[in-house]
């Protein structure tokens, strides 16, 4: 179901500029990714956790942008990442029918390690995005439970499978298996080196259209499948650790569907979606500029903005 | 905990335009509101749930826009109902932590009433939204459950009570007992008359701020609460019956925050959120300009879309 | 300078659709396009103007979207497309220092046309957008004048030169001439024939990334140009007679960016701009579903829109 | 027509917040104002010019956000601004028809203090903003030429005229005299004082709306005025020294409405337009963390981000 072959193994290298050691997201320093899977006859589908830093994100928030290419999608949180300009939780990927309980979930377990959440502070703000993976799992069943949430969430590390795994199990791309696809970038700028790094929930295209490097290898296979109308979604996660403000973050999401587009989508038909979001490293630990060196014209600043805290506190007491 | 006692059984008389029978949201013809309570100590909680019009409405959506005044919020719906330009669930009103529970109990209930959802069609987009109502309930006890987003939906009539009930149960407003307010008023155009109905679910302000009919009755109220940082949030749900496409009902739906101010927010401090919801009557109910007459000049077309349905058959196999 | 050539004149053939009978925006119906053009030593700019329906577009204004990828731009009248939906002049392309020159000649030329404005109506909207030419062209000299503009207008017509003509005289693309293009397809949906048509002003690319259907022949020509970081910027202009409502005018306009990444750009560099502008048909020539088939299913209403005009009149005396 | 009376002459204080040294925009440190009045017969018109900081601002440019209550209007330079969150002209408030001339003025004039700018550098982007004063005004007459908006900036300081002079000479609020005022306001805040100005050309309103810290005054005096349906527009520009983000300061742009209510407005009818614009001190002014001391939890980054200016020597050659 999942392999160690990716797609360099077959000599493909796409892109000009140089990988990162494991050519994944978690080639960004911090950032760690677990599974859940569920595979149990009609039951294909899982869950996917990014975890964006280490430690307690809703003390130390990380900075966020969202893009969404196309709002046909029933992911929460983005509102107030745009709003905020800041992460709190774990991005959670899964079906589109297990954000509900995704979402509870990840309530449960920010609740659990933050006391102050509710009454001493303001509430958290769950960050779940979803695909359809109907074609392939029984979407109606809704099997996705608060443990499998858990579940991901504790499996999370720097090295984490790829493919038909947590919330990629089920889904399609191309007409050919989808799933969970992650890569890494390495940019060298004013001296210092960066790392960008993408993570993937593919579930989209026909195979007509897909493109390998340029090459419409689609097109050569075409026919072991009937042709079909372009629907389907992706959500594409990036990270980094280039000392970006929210607004400079909106720019690169922005940018994502170039890459979607590289691999054959029109994005034209109605039903795909995709929401976009740029992850940067925790702001506080770049301090008042942080104790990595930042080079002159990146960004003077490191952003390292204290997301507020809403203070006061809340007693409780019942109504009158 | 509720009275029948309305602001003009107090000789205020707010605004210069005649009012609808009921003077709630009610009065836009199909719309209906219903409340599930929950009263037990610490846990003072609950789900109104505003249905925009009868019949099945995933088959017959309704138009609908959002704006979010200040998007520190947890709600979900708002990214499809932004792109697709219609409201496919009823509306649910809980509180922040209840999101998640809400949004899989509506799904469950959407997949009751249409098999075809996930299979033959694509997915369905639950509107859930929030405020934070821990001053007043355990909030961190989770205590909404499917339950009793059913019990509100059942519930729901074109008579309703006001007040503390539902998802105003816990609510706060200038440093007073919040919750579920409505109202509504009628405009005559072109020889017809048209209704816009509002429903909020408030949990904002300062005593000190509040303004009733331009009268600062907080200020001299002030004294028997201590003054407070401006914090908070409020759901505004417009309806109407006026044919306006997507574009005009965004319009629509911005305005909202002037009523807002008019009651003495500053809309200034951080947590305030709002979203407002702007529905009309479904869209199939107007026919090809609709049964009833439409004034020259409102909107000759009266858009009478057909929110496309996600064609095509979903097979559904086990992954390879 | 300009040729006859088109692309398909070298054997290549772009997508799956037909085209329509000139394989321009004018394919679809009452659309018209004229150029301006300067060429005098170091002046090497001009204006292009797209006339997207025949007659008093202030009178009878045209539904129209835009979609902003890159905000790095100056072009004018967008803020207000948006907010209405309407476009109510020619639509004129020219660099962009003579993005105020052109705006002042359009309201002029608007005045001149509708004694009316400004005095019984509202004001009128000039949409101008623009690229920076300052590679081959002395931009700073701000040669474009009033006349340039109404040459342009009164040159327009369905049968137009493509090149380095008007706005498109010393735009540069991938390291190589740009300028204007324009193609068209057509769409056959429940039994009638639809037009979309593009036109482009296109200014950007480094030679390497050049893609021609799928074949990277920037790389096969790299060398004959030294390497540049991607910059630029494009205006891409579609024009449709699908009945579709604003809201949907804007998801065509969203991916117009797809096309622009499948000639080989990256838009990743900074300063590219592309403003996409949709309008469709003359919205009073669809009636009340216009005189001709609209197919079931691609949007009943035909949203035949009569966009307000600001009512009362306005005195004209001295202030007080 | 104009006159040193200013509100507080008449023994009203409006909020609670005490007022910088002039009242005005002005109290921001580096913040200047100046006007052009055209006054003759039926010309009854002008330009402002609003300068946010002293020195080469297209060298330093200011942080900047944009705002649109409703987009109704004509000015241009907010797409950019929204992009690159920084502005890099002064501002200029004239009539709807003025806004070519001025923006052609403003970039000749920015051309002439920097040599590089569209050469060695990029173009620049002017920042126009108007209102229509039609009904006081021969708008149609153009006056606005260039010298205008020379004259305007030329005239800047930190004590300028208030009422109607400038881009205010010809506008009405609330059936009365509108045009130009200004005020401030200065918070503490961990031990530090920052101030926030505001200046608005207000060109909106019918008289019974009329409020005055929240006496309805425009009830009272109600009937020296036909009715009218709420028409018009207003810009606000803000500009503060607190070291806020260009999301941060989009945060603050949104509030001004909530003041715009404040004086009776609904803005509801169609017409009315609002671009709202913050600014902040220059960023280079505030250097790695700036030479003012910035208080804890403010933001303790000062975003002294410096805006990229596009790069690379653009040669200028006749095309092929």
């Amino acid at each position: 179901m999942t392999s160690s072959q990716r797609i360099e193994d077959y000599g493909i290298r796409i892109g000009r500029m140089p990988k990162g050691l494991r050519n994944t997201i978690a080639d960004v320093p911090g950032v760690a990714v677990g599974h859940c899977t569920l595979a149990d006859g009609p039951v294909q589908t899982g869950v996917t956790a990014v975890i964006p830093a280490p430690g307690n994100l809703f003390r130390e928030k990380v900075m966020a942008a969202c893009h969404v290419i196309n709002g046909f999608g029933k992911s929460c949180g983005i509102v107030q990442i745009e709003e905020m300009g800041t992460l709190e939780t774990p991005i959670l990927l899964t079906n589109t029918f297990g954000v509900g309980a995704a979402s509870e979930a990840l309530v449960r377990s920010m609740l659990a390690a933050n006391p102050d959440i509710g009454r001493e502070t303001g509430t958290v703000n769950p960050a779940v995005f979803e695909c359809n993976d109907g074609f392939l799992n029984d979407i109606r069943a809704l099997p996705v439970r608060g443990e499998h949430v858990l579940r991901a969430i504790a499996s999370a590390g720097a090295d984490f499978e790829e493919g038909a795994v947590g919330a990629g199990r089920g889904m399609s791309c191309y007409q050919l298996k989808g799933g969970i696809g992650s890569a890494s970038r390495i940019a060298e700028y004013g001296g210092a080196s960066f790392t960008l790094g993408a993570l993937v929930l593919s579930n989209f295209g026909q195979m007509e259209d897909l493109t390998v490097d340029g090459r419409k290898v689609g097109a050569s296979i075409f026919g072991i499948a009937p042709p079909e109308d372009e629907q389907g979604s992706i959500i594409a996660l990036l990270a980094t650790d280039v000392p970006l403000t929210e607004r400079q973050l909106k720019r690169v999401a922005r940018r994502a569907s170039v890459g979607i587009t590289r691999t054959g989508a029109f994005i034209v038909v109605m039903p795909l979606s995709s929401n976009l979001l740029v992850v940067v490293r925790r702001a506080g630990q770049c301090g008042p500029l942080g104790s990595r060196p930042v080079p002159a014209g990146v960004s003077r600043d490191c952003v390292c903005q204290a997301p507020s805290v809403v203070p006061g506190s809340r007693r409780r007491s019942p109504p009158p």
